[in-house]
């Protein structure tokens, strides 16, 4: 196809996109020399009501609630963990209410569920994960096998491809206590078969715990319904909390009799976090996960980006998401693959995710440059350029333009 | 004295403090109905710089930057846990840089540093904390004794009084790992004399782990030269971060090797973070206490809180804060101890930190009618009403109607 006819493809899709207006409710690109932005599944854009919001939380609630915030009978801060969780729930997780909570990072959160579901499951010295699982998720299980006494069983994954049922069916036995897992591959964007993979783990008698930080607010997810027993994820991404955003975890209602295995054990989570006794007692229901004093500050931004989540629904964001990797698979077939560069995402739309990876030998170099044209991916190692665009604030357009300008530079 | 020469003796005082200026600069509570804040203890009051600081963070960093802010040749976020931290040392601990970072909740870091103590003492079998210690304290330490099989010690502290270096001498042996304290306790408002108990830990061979959440800010604190260990603290209370601001924690440069001995192994926490490598290896100094992603929409408000504080000095913040709550205390006697009220705070400036609590039975019903007036003190179960204020914000007119009006609900 000439460059013509596929940016007039371009048009045609944005014209045609139900989800096209929501853009303008984000700072918009060109307000910065940002002509394409393609890395919604490492850091999502503010919406333009971000700032209001944390404005009026400033002036109103922190200022003029002060203390008393906490407990204000319109919306007290103390339940926004719950509040928000369930919201996210709804929106985003397939999940039924009193079954997620906002609070922590990512980190905390994997290390606390993953002591949990060891906790829940005495005697089984197994904790299952992949070797391209994000570092963050390797380095927790890697610690709390040193510090349990535990053995970590590795399945080799292919970078360039994903977590199968069958791998998964191989290195689970009835000494397994965790299976560990990214639903979104971070590096090729495989899509996991969640449902296929509990049944799996379950037959074994394991626990799952699915890392969601690159599937929120970009694939379809039934939590419920997949049997899904403990799973995390950030806000950041493709919930534009902004930079370092609380992190969410979802815990199975069967399971929250074993929460009380977290070992972080703070005020946040007690029964009475203002009886302030001799003596922890965890609060029943997935509020035993809490430990600290919830970030309430940094939870403001989520309210407006679940607002327009729910209202676009996740399954048109999914809808949007696979027509504008598609548009990435068509440009890098176009330009990119007779330079030498390979797809090593999915092009089964069912096995993909949300970004579409791009490699090639000295790719790291052309970040660089790339940025100094206002186009931004991501970059992660080992050559490889993910291509993230958010269904939400991303035109096909602004692909277009990306990848233009990464083929001027082959 | 008359009413009317204690109301006197207010604005006199006022007439005469050098930081009154600086009031000007938060959000004033006439704005809001609140005619006495002395909460500062629980909640610190926002700057009227916050909302703009965040309003600028989210448009020309978030929305400008996006994911380059990371690594921002200028300001790279990645940086800001040790940035904020060093500030924080400089500012109000007493700390060289290169010893503090901010990160987490106090919860999560005190589960932290309190497992790097217990790593780094092996074979020591104890750990000293005493029973009024804020309840997260206790709660992490009562779970952390239970996971890695220690005895508590606990040090019966009078919850009118506080931790003195005699009590601490008697449960200390050769087989304590580390002693847990609060610097100020949160119900008397006892100011714990940190170098003789470092020093009474040390020859046992203890480490100690000081909680400065009710200090930093308001007291002046010499981490260094006191020989502090291990410290942590919140940023919402005196440094008026935002309901739930991300927590920071001290290590002392000598234990920097002990550090890889916290739980949590996150990427943040990676000698190299984007290497993404199989395998955790710790980065050198504090950064290995880092875990998950830096919450760094959460840290905005702390640098301009810094830049005021830096500007005050803490030595003359703490001359105002015992000038305040000398105040409180000439109220106190003169109208509250006729009705029965007890003063449970020292009287000993040398001994007292921030703020001044009272007790009297039934004062938990008169929280509500106090609210209604527009005065918001803080509550502790039991019976005790905790007269905060913050000497950046908090006038001793402020006190003398917040006291006033306590006196006619009596």
């Amino acid at each position: 196809m000439t460059s013509s006819s596929l940016q007039a493809r371009a048009l045609e899709l944005d014209a045609a996109d139900p989800l096209a207006p929501l853009r303008e409710q984000f700072l918009a690109p060109d307000d910065f020399d940002v002509v394409s932005y393609l890395d919604g599944n490492s850091l999502g854009r503010p919406l333009r009501a971000t700032a209001a919001l944390l404005d009026g939380f400033v002036r109103t609630q922190w200022g003029g609630q002060l203390i008393r915030g906490w407990n204000s009978p319109a919306d007290p801060w103390l339940s926004w963990p719950e509040r928000l969780g369930d919201r996210l729930g709804s929106a985003a997780l397939g999940a039924a209410p009193g079954q997620v909570v906002v609070a922590d990072s990512t980190t905390v959160l994997l290390y606390k569920l993953a002591r949990t579901a060891v906790a829940a499951r005495p005697g089984r010295r197994e904790i299952v994960v992949d070797t391209d699982n994000f570092p963050t998720d390797r380095y927790i299980v890697e610690g709390i096998a040193a510090e349990c006494d535990l053995d970590l069983v590795w399945i080799e994954t292919d970078p360039a491809a994903g977590i199968t049922p069958d791998q998964v069916a191989a290195a689970v036995t009835s000494s397994t206590a965790l299976v560990l897992l990214s639903h979104v591959a971070y590096r090729s964007g495989w899509l996991a078969d969640a449902a296929a993979i509990n049944e799996i783990a379950h037959a074994a008698g394991a626990l799952t715990l699915w890392d969601l930080s690159h599937s929120v607010g970009s694939v379809e997810l039934s939590l419920d319904d997949w049997g899904v027993d403990l799973a995390v994820g950030c806000t950041y991404k493709y919930l534009n909390g902004g930079p370092g955003a609380p992190a969410f975890a979802y815990v199975a209602s069967a399971l929250h009799g074993a929460v009380e295995g977290q070992p972080i054990h703070g005020w946040m989570g007690h029964r009475d976090s203002f009886e302030m006794g001799p003596g922890y007692e965890p609060a029943p229901g997935i509020r035993a996960l809490l430990s600290g004093t919830p970030p309430i500050l940094a939870m403001v931004p989520l309210d407006a980006n679940l607002d327009m989540l729910s209202t676009a629904t996740i399954q048109a964001v999914r809808r949007k998401s696979l027509q504008l990797t598609d548009y990435v698979l068509l440009l890098a077939d176009e330009w990119l693959v007779p330079h030498g560069v390979t797809v090593v995402s999915p092009r089964d739309p069912a096995r993909r995710g949300g970004h579409v990876t791009l490699r090639r030998e000295g790719f790291a170099a052309l970040l660089e440059p790339l940025w100094q044209r206002g186009v931004i991916p991501d970059y992660r190692q080992p050559d490889g350029l993910r291509i993230g665009p958010a269904p939400l604030s991303t035109s096909f357009a602004e692909v277009y333009r990306g990848l233009d300008a990464l083929r001027s530079l082959l």
